[in-house]
């Protein structure tokens, strides 16, 4: 069983345009056993995406197109679908109500371009859209030109829309398509190290085995390091990873993150909440990523009430107690700074733990003593306060970006420490 | 001019690949005024490769076809599109010559299976590839049923091999192609209205020209209107763009944020910076995004001094103080709450300008009466507050992403008010 991906927008097509939706569903397809034989980006363009659905589908069994379904006039994937298989279309009162519904909730008036998203072919089932106006579809086409049991979804372009339609009313819908060779894909996800650090400890060991087959890819601040196995069973091809990632585990201890798709943050409310600690930041450099990052996480007011961003000296003084005399002696970025800025955001939100950032994120401000991407972070503790230093690489966002992820990357092995020391001493009781 | 681009491999098909060929040549194709209308990912089958060859060549100019060129049997470019092309192969003696030499130099005797490496289409010229043994080509083919002045250039699939290759062998040899039309990108970046409300506002405008062509792509809280526009030089080409981007203006107003790339809390920078006023930031439900946002913007220390992150009510009362009576008469999400969150932010960090936000982030806490979505931004300078409430769609991080693009949207708003207020009163003297 093989699939085609055709992705929908001209602007998928323009310079610079990453499209993601094709790596999300090729990922999700090989869950299922299906493979990918082709893949398409085209424009907005009603014979261009016929001409690619039809050819997609004398190659393939299934045919999954994504973007394209938004209500304005440059949304073309239902029409050229529809011209492409031969459907005739109608409007689809269901839909209408809930893209009414939609508009009334928010208090607004539904335009009436809106009207397009609700017009669907007869022989379509619709897949409701939770996070957005437009509907997928699935659609199994008649014509026997393409031969049989052929299947066509349609998803919206949002990867926000598109990932919960396909997890949640496509992958089931699916068992019908499914071959005799099952691929698992296994993810793990490594924080603290580089990614050619993280090969030079596991390479020789991943080479070693052909199935599963392992690819790392690094980006600011942590590696994945993924495992694709194929075998007669999903147990088997489950199976068949656990033993390669069994191994990883050993040679990569504490420096995996996640097993699971969990962010470092979500891992960090994790061990947080088990602790019943809560945490606090204090950001110069990051400027609310951290925080924002640890709001990100559902029930996160559970362990965090409050943070500081404080960007100038004087607001470093007044919200955090760090004494003005510190930045006459080592300037803003320094150790010392890093550790009295720790320090007072724990005490002044009476939290168990504080982080703190400082540093030089660029363009400019850089010396040849402190150079952008210079960064110091705080760690304060019932029991200690420590600062380590760093120099990231890249641009400002990126500089950010990496020392983010250092901080939450510091807050977890500190986390994970105190974990297992109160352990020892429940066992040594 | 349009270039498609075919991928050729297997294992690009994969889970967890991606490819990266097609995204260089995009980009690079750009800088010479060549637009890409198509791109494909094909397996290592003569007849796919051959199919997407041949129906890339009746709608493009350009085609390049990447990788399965080198000398296993699983190799099919070459011959894929000697076949599409109808075109002769022979063997290539200087070819030969140079990957005997190539193995020669590193002691090693030629397996006989690179031999079809050499192998060349009669009508093509080769691109000696100086970083591995498979040259590239560059067809022009004769067949007439694809039309005049065609192209065909394969190129081997490794980036270290591509890339230089690309750059020192092809890129100058496109002059012919890039020169005779030239295409400028117009971008309007717009923000505060949904894509269906901008498409109502322009879209009969822009529908009544042809030239530039018009799309619209939405993403959280933003509208980016594209304008393409071609034409015999590029500054006719400018200008066809301008034309109607100046109709477009006047339709959409001060919706209209950027159309420079310039993101929402970089305009607001410049605004800030010209006004000389200075910007704080309360965040509940947005949990550091904005001032995040506003830090990524360079020099950002001009203009924004701390902020702070006021999760739980103890901390908006301590931080802000806002009156703990207000949390009893309409709970923390209220008109009331984000208007003393502003007040009390901007008073404490002393600044012109102060921004708060406060909502419900989900997926739980919802009710009936105040359901997931709720948001409100309340906004604070020298001469009123006022508070808005809006009610965004989505899951937990796009509602973060929505409201925080609300609120930049409100300041620049509030700034532009101030702006020409002064200007008037100035010109008022």
């Amino acid at each position: 069983v093989t699939a085609a991906i055709i992705a929908i927008g001209d602007e998928l097509l323009a310079p610079g345009r990453v499209e993601t939706n094709s790596a999300f569903l090729t990922d999700e397809l090989a869950r299922a056993g299906i493979r990918v034989g082709y893949r398409a980006v085209v424009g907005d363009d009603d014979d261009a995406i016929a001409r690619a659905t039809r050819d997609a589908l004398v190659r393939n069994d299934l045919v999954f197109l994504t973007g394209g379904l938004g209500p304005t006039s440059d949304d073309r994937t239902r029409d050229a679908v529809a011209t492409a298989l031969e459907l005739e279309m109608s409007v689809d009162e269901s839909i209408l109500r809930a893209i009414q519904a939609r508009f009334d909730e928010r208090g607004l008036t539904m335009p009436d371009v809106n009207r397009r998203q609700a017009m669907v072919p007869r022989e379509a089932t619709v897949l409701p859209n939770r996070h957005g106006t437009a509907p997928g579809l699935w659609i199994t086409p008649e014509a026997q030109e393409f031969g049989a049991r052929k299947l066509v979804v349609l998803l919206p372009g949002p990867p926000a829309e598109l990932q919960p339609m396909y997890l949640d009313q496509v992958a089931m819908r699916l068992a019908d398509y499914s071959s005799s060779v099952v691929y698992d894909v296994r993810k793990l996800w490594v924080a603290g190290l580089p990614e050619s650090a993280v090969e030079q400890k596991i390479l020789s060991t991943y080479r070693s085995v052909d199935n599963p087959s392992t690819s790392l890819l690094a980006s600011s601040g942590q590696v994945e390091i993924r495992l694709t196995a194929n075998a007669a069973s999903a147990d088997e091809a489950a199976a068949t990873n656990e033993r390669l990632a069994s191994r990883l585990r050993k040679l990569l201890g504490e420096a995996i993150f996640s097993e699971s798709e969990q962010t470092l943050e979500a891992v960090i409310g994790g061990l947080l909440l088990a602790r019943n600690q809560r945490i606090t930041v204090a950001e110069s450099l990051t400027g609310g990523l951290i925080a924002h990052r640890i709001t990100d996480v559902p029930g996160s007011s559970q362990y965090f009430d409050e943070s500081f961003v404080t960007y100038s000296n004087e607001a470093k003084t007044e919200l955090l107690g760090v004494p003005a005399g510190l930045f006459g002696t080592g300037g803003a970025v320094s150790e010392d700074v890093a550790r009295a800025m720790a320090v007072g955001a724990r005490r002044r939100a009476r939290s168990d733990l504080a982080v703190a950032v400082t540093g030089i994120a660029g363009p400019g401000g850089g010396t040849e003593t402190k150079p952008v991407g210079l960064v110091f972070i705080g760690l304060a503790t019932a029991r200690e306060v420590r600062v380590e230093r760093f120099h990231f690489p890249g641009g400002r966002r990126q500089i950010k970006r990496w020392s983010s992820q250092a901080a939450l990357n510091m807050v977890r092995l500190e986390l994970l420490k105190e974990l297992s020391s109160s352990d020892a001493s429940v066992s040594g009781d």
